[in-house]
């Protein structure tokens, strides 16, 4: 069974730059053995990640950020069973929200600025695709 | 929250020219930080504006609007919680409705001109998607 | 509150080709101050006419038609409160029947003659569609 | 071919009461030998009318209603063909609409008083629906 | 043209029962003269109102709301041009939210407090159909 | 914003009954103040939880019980965000799955028995949804 | 393969009566073997009758009834295939049409009177239908 | 009113291709008099029409064809009102389904042959389109 | 995974009554462990049987059934993935074809009688529902 | 009638290269008499085909297949009745799981091997479809 899993976090201190560093990099290590792609958008203190995979792996995958010193403030946005992946070419894609045309957010929320703790999972998911059509996401495989 | 509201008023009195000069002034120092987006439009006596934005930033500026000298017969036409926007690009995009295309106006109104007062919202919208989609509109940044 | 209709009528008598040309001239001066557009199709005996515009404008001319001793068998085909027009860039087409492609009416019609008395108004106004996607109507402004 | 047409006009001189009585007698008459059923609603000051039968016979009642000198103002509402009637059983009911509950009206328009000149006809058909619903009107066969 | 209106606000200062007694009696002076119904919910501290009416009467009346020094914090929650009224029996229903189930509130919103500056505008209005479906509104006319 | 999340897992270690006590206990204590409600299904050895509340007091507790002892195998079926809660009266159901008719059980699932770690979550809410339709839930408040 | 065959026929000479009764009487021996139901209305001059059964069935009988010296103006009005049969339960119901309620065939067209030759075929079974709803067919097994 | 007829026959006797041929002659002078439009499409041993047309036109030219000594087998297929053709250009268009891509055949059929009375009607009218869309039909006009 | 299986086969030879017999018992010992559930209709040379359960329970059973010499002609007539079943009351319900009302398999079939092997499997489905809405099937635990 | 058939089994001995070879052979030779095309996917280990054809022809190969010893473990997992083909010009197609893109099996399953035995049916033919429309499948005819 495939799930697609959305959730928000905030860097719970530290560099921004060398966390996003250290979660790809465990990314490319981890996920291709565990069948786990998706896409992380950060800002300098806002994650956002989707993950899609195995019912099991994702689930595995989301109590480990949960208890993962580096996140907190972790809020689940959306979850849903699905038939087929919409980033199975992305071990892990990364968009720095910081340097994205501001538009872009506008398009989604009230302020030019990532808050993805205040909005609804599925305009979230609606602005990553916007990302991806307008290839503001690095990292594909 | 965000939202789209359309209103219409008269302009009460002085120079058309000089007060959408001003209002345009306006919008470009008070639109951005409050992540307000939307298309002013104009005849000599009307005016027809779409606000978006955050719920409340777009209500305090229609209450100041309510309460601003340059316009009478405020009426409010059209108001939704929406998931993205349609003019994210336009800090506030302008059209002069003396100088479309008169066929434009006559596409959505009984004469040629323009009188928001006695047509539904939802018409009206249809107009302004009108006046994009024939590239009327000037101001995009 | 803008409206669409569609009727069809017999000339009553006279030469059709003399009629069609006051029709068309009456139009071109009473439709712009009016904010009257639409279609004029005819044979040799038969018209039928869609107009679109503000409800009591159209309502008015429609009584007028009624009245006027060059139609005569005048028959309401089809009637609809609309949210745009689709003839706003004509102050009035204008097609003859017997010189287009016999294959358009047979597609709508048991003969490849115009005989709108008998036939549905939605036909009809998708037999003028056809006309419009064939450039069939002459007189565009 | 049935069709279903709504109209509405003003009365144009004389006591309502003894024009409605004249209306409705002639109607008990002329309408059983041309098929054709419907419903009378007036004020004091204004009829509407909704007629059903075959397009010919509604037609050529609704252009003599246009010449009647008792009716001003006369304007179609409604008009479709239909697969079935919606009042075959009444050669023609009645309605006074000053005699209604007040919130009936109130339901459909601004204030509570009939004003057909200045509404949509969908929502004509609807106070019809619901004036049946109600039994508040009278006269069936 | 019918529209509803629903905007909440809080009130600035003052015993809230007696506003509400003010309120409600203004009401019955003021809402039948221009058509307005509608229903009118409070707790000790906020008030949330729907109103139902002419397009012209409501806005005039929201303006008034807007400029009245006893409501602060007035945003508009939901706009909509309607087709029928749902609350035409009601001059100005009135529900105390501090005294209804708890569990009616809890269905909408995160908490069994009334707090319409946080919720979606038709989250509201179906608040509202609850109350009226659990006969929660008292002084239907 | 409400949530509905609903999740599984197997007890670790100890007696159910005890266990099921002690958190239906904390549920009365925790969940009023916080907003919750809810349903608690279980088997000597697996639970099977709906919880419905605001998006942050859910995800607190959801972080709580994937890092309480007492569950194991945690595992997320199903996560929306609602308009309106399902079991907004109840502070926490409860349904021994032991003790209710086999026949329900195998309606959704191969065997007659609760096997949610291998089930769809939608099929999951489905089956309380018939264990409400046939009262096999206790607890209402 | 199940098809349903509606047609209507002029009846050639001779008297209606007796045609009715040796129609039904063929019926009632040559159906049931064949597996063909339906029912049949007539007037004084007109048959209308639907038939149900295997398509092979169906087609060999329509075409006997196009040979069949009592018909004449034979014309087919509507032929589908089927999932289930509408008359599963008569072997050949009937139903005379000059002693039903005229306002039955009033609601389906402009007279009320069979003129099924100018009707279109899904008026006329819905017209069948209000014929079974009003048990004015009899026959029944 | 417009109809669409399909129908499937057996050659009775002699040779297909002559008669092919003396049905085609036919139809040319035949079918622009009485409007009728469609495609013959055949075998060795097989006919396959559809007929396009006013409904009595094409009733009056299936009751013949059933009456024709070349036909035997006949069998109605599919029958329906239509508000267009789709053969409006065709006088009679032709396909000699022997000598198609045997693909086309097999993609609506068991086996790649032509076996109109063992296949449903709206898939037959598949096949036809099939044909039109890989330009295997000649004869257009 | 649940599925649903529908089959049909013939009756290879033998006494039917006692094979339905056998086939009841090994039913009533071999399904429940298996969670698997369904209904048996038979006539005196055929068998129609749908089943429901895992998809791999009802695979294994139904290759027991291709390979039991008691069944003949075996065809698998629909199958499906299912998020409930229908029949979860059922051990194996029964039905004998030859004593129901005759006018239910004419409901569905071009002749009173079952002959599975030359229906669509959606029609017998359908058949499957009307058998047990007219209470035509034993044997319900 | 046209069905479509979907299984999966595993290779119960010898070398996949060779029982590949042998079995797309048979299908050369046995296909195209009996009107059965589709698709072989398979891996060193699993085999899944799709089957279309007559609904008998395809039942008949099915059974064969259920007692090849070539396979086991075979799973029916989907099946239904279709009015046209997908794999019409496929005398039997291939395609080898291991040297497609891995992205592609991913995009429909927990990880990067084709697991047909855990995976839903409809799931399944989107990835043959995903095959096709890659071109990742050889042999077409």
């Amino acid at each position: 069974m495939l799930v697609r899993l959305l959730y928000a976090s905030r860097v719970s201190d530290g560099n921004m730059c060398d966390i996003v560093q250290s979660i790809m990099q465990q990314s490319r290590q981890h996920n291709p053995p565990h069948g786990i792609t998706g896409v992380l958008c950060h800002t300098d203190a806002v994650f956002m990640q989707v993950l899609e995979g195995g019912r099991k792996a994702v689930n595995t995958l989301y109590s480990h950020i949960l208890r993962d010193p580096r996140h907190t403030d972790v809020i689940l946005l959306d979850y849903e069973e699905i038939g087929e992946r919409r980033y199975a070419g992305w071990t892990m894609g990364q968009a720095n929200m910081n340097k994205i045309n501001p538009s872009i957010l506008l398009k989604y929320s009230p302020l030019p600025e990532l808050n993805p703790h205040e909005m609804p999972g599925k305009t979230l998911l609606s602005l990553i695709d916007e990302l991806m059509a307008t290839a503001s996401i690095v990292g594909r495989t």
